[in-house]
């Protein structure tokens, strides 16, 4: 089992990475919660059809458990899917003394912690991310839900107790949700050095081809970059905002797409390819953007906008950015790899990167 | 012009109480927020149409303004005004460089500070209450909205960055209401001291009657008594929960009445006298119930409960209360003046509370 500490301004917690997690879990409860009334696990239905007998049948053996299934994926972090599980909390006599386990990927994790930060103004939760993309989200305290006019619009900074990877869960990820995850991984590698980057493109060939300790490695590396970030900067005052790197035209291209169509590890390598390309022409960034194009392509990412999404529809959605001042988009861009810096960008030029985009 | 302060552990502000303090909020701001992009008037569109206007036009002469108009009273705690707060304020640009101003009562204090503490995850805000009663909200930053199920149940902990009280917008209170606000300027008597309940009871003779001296008098106190506990415990983990005083059965009347149909303050003095007569079974208080009850209806509080509702509709209330453990409904009770407890009654009792208040 490897540990990463966070250490936040409101919170200081671990994460634990290893195989056999439930257990480490129950110890950890039982421990730090030891008069807990009920424990509400928060459950993607898809991850829950997989694992999730398994992992209530370990937690009742201790506790009083109550589950809410929410819809797979960004169908869980809607307006309805909140005030749905609300609902179920209170029908269920969660009260204050309770906890909130998420159980499932990133958006599970997103919602169940909205949840908890809200419910009867906030009772705590635990995180059990089931995907490598999660190893992002669960940590740092950022939760959230979607509005129709925006991604993670509605949120708080709420921190976990605790978060807990059982690299069990991700031998049933399908393809598609490794690469997805990846691209935070190779996120957390352009915003720390290029030794990290490096290595992950020499290693990482294959989906087919990852092992246990390659990944563990990815992740702890990933997990302690974030957590370094998230220490200096709790509440995004400034710093934090470098996490958002290849987010804004992402977040835009993923928006547009319409939530759950296009994973968000995908939007986010596309919009990390945009911000390198905007990085070179306005941050002197020295990358050779073409062999990592090469090699992201031959792992299979899908680099290609649809014709019908109009740079117009994509320039509305980066304007609606959270990083956005005056109604004006906010990059992050790179001077070198592991310096990132913030600059707002005019429209003419996010339209010659958008063009080199669609020319992938 | 009065000021109290207000010390927490997340925040320390002021609450300013006076005439003309619209000027006074301009001036804070400026030096407070020298970059504020936008001002989000969140409003009462009641209180609105009386004193919106001038309101509005004082703050345009320095910010850029926008306004969401939300329903009167406890129907801008649903969870559909609340998303539609959300959609007005990202359709209006409003970004994280921008201030909620909430302008109303109690129920706009709860709905705009909820909208402020979660949208893009926590933008600032400052209370303009134009209610009694909202002396007690404005300050503490407990903010939330309603769920069928409750109320209250889904929220946060957000502190405001200021509290201005002008007391021109009291003048057009209805009788209703002024007696709403007074309910709970006499719990914090009630978790305070005999001298200032005796001090009210005796000033306090008519509603007409009311006079400014008395009633910043009485707004000064009633904020001091609460920011006095809020200030050892922002979080309710223990005696924060003592505000509650006269809450539990009141918010099941609440509830049972359906939410706006009966002021929240009278509700609460309902709760207060029921409170009050488990306190003297249950904790040895020695109070003249018969004579407060007397003062109370000659105000004009109305104490009937309909029957058509029943003990068993308000007992599930209760059950459901935030303070609530393993499903038993728990009580602030008073030893003496001034000494509240906290104490779990069985179901048999609290039908005999229930049945004295019945038969006032």
């Amino acid at each position: 089992m490897k540990q990463v500490t966070i250490q936040t301004a409101s919170k200081t917690y671990e994460v634990k990475i290893g195989v056999g997690m439930t257990d480490e879990m129950v110890s950890f409860i039982k421990v730090s919660f030891p008069d807990v009334s009920k424990i509400w696990i928060i459950a993607d239905e898809e991850v829950y059809k997989l694992h999730g007998s398994s992992f209530k049948e370990v937690l009742e053996r201790s506790f009083d458990v109550t589950t809410y299934l929410a819809p797979k994926g960004e169908k869980a972090k809607s307006f309805h899917t909140y005030e749905e599980a609300i609902t179920h909390g209170l029908k269920h006599q969660v009260d204050r003394k309770s906890l909130v386990v998420a159980f499932g990927g990133g958006a599970i994790g997103d919602l169940a912690g909205f949840v908890a930060s809200s419910y009867m103004r906030g009772i705590p939760f635990i995180g059990v991310p089931t995907t490598i993309l999660a190893h992002d989200s669960a940590v740092g305290g950022k939760v959230a839900i979607n509005h129709p006019l925006g991604k993670n619009m509605v949120g708080h900074f709420y921190q976990p107790e605790g978060v807990f990877f059982d690299l069990r869960y991700f031998s049933s990820l399908p393809k598609i949700e490794v690469l997805s995850g990846f691209a935070e991984v190779i996120k957390h590698a352009f915003l720390s050095d290029l030794r990290f980057l490096n290595e992950i493109m020499h290693s990482f060939k294959s989906v087919e081809d990852l092992n246990e300790k390659f990944l563990t490695d990815c992740l702890v590396r990933g997990i302690e970059v974030k957590g370094k970030i998230v220490s200096k900067d709790e509440k995004e005052s400034n710093i934090r905002a470098f996490l958002n790197f290849g987010h804004t035209y992402g977040h835009a291209v993923e928006s547009a797409s319409g939530y759950g169509n296009r994973t968000h590890g995908e939007s986010v390598m596309i919009g990390m390819i945009f911000a390198l390309h905007l990085s070179k022409g306005h941050a002197g960034l020295a990358f050779d953007l073409d062999s990592f194009i090469h090699w992201v392509k031959s792992l299979g990412y899908n680099l290609t906008i649809p014709s019908s999404m109009s740079f117009d529809t994509l320039f509305e959605g980066m304007k609606r950015d959270k990083k956005s001042l005056n109604g004006k988009p906010v990059f992050v861009l790179l001077k070198n790899i592991g310096e990132p810096l913030m600059a707002d960008i005019e429209e003419e030029e996010l339209r010659l990167s958008d063009d080199f985009i669609r020319r992938l």
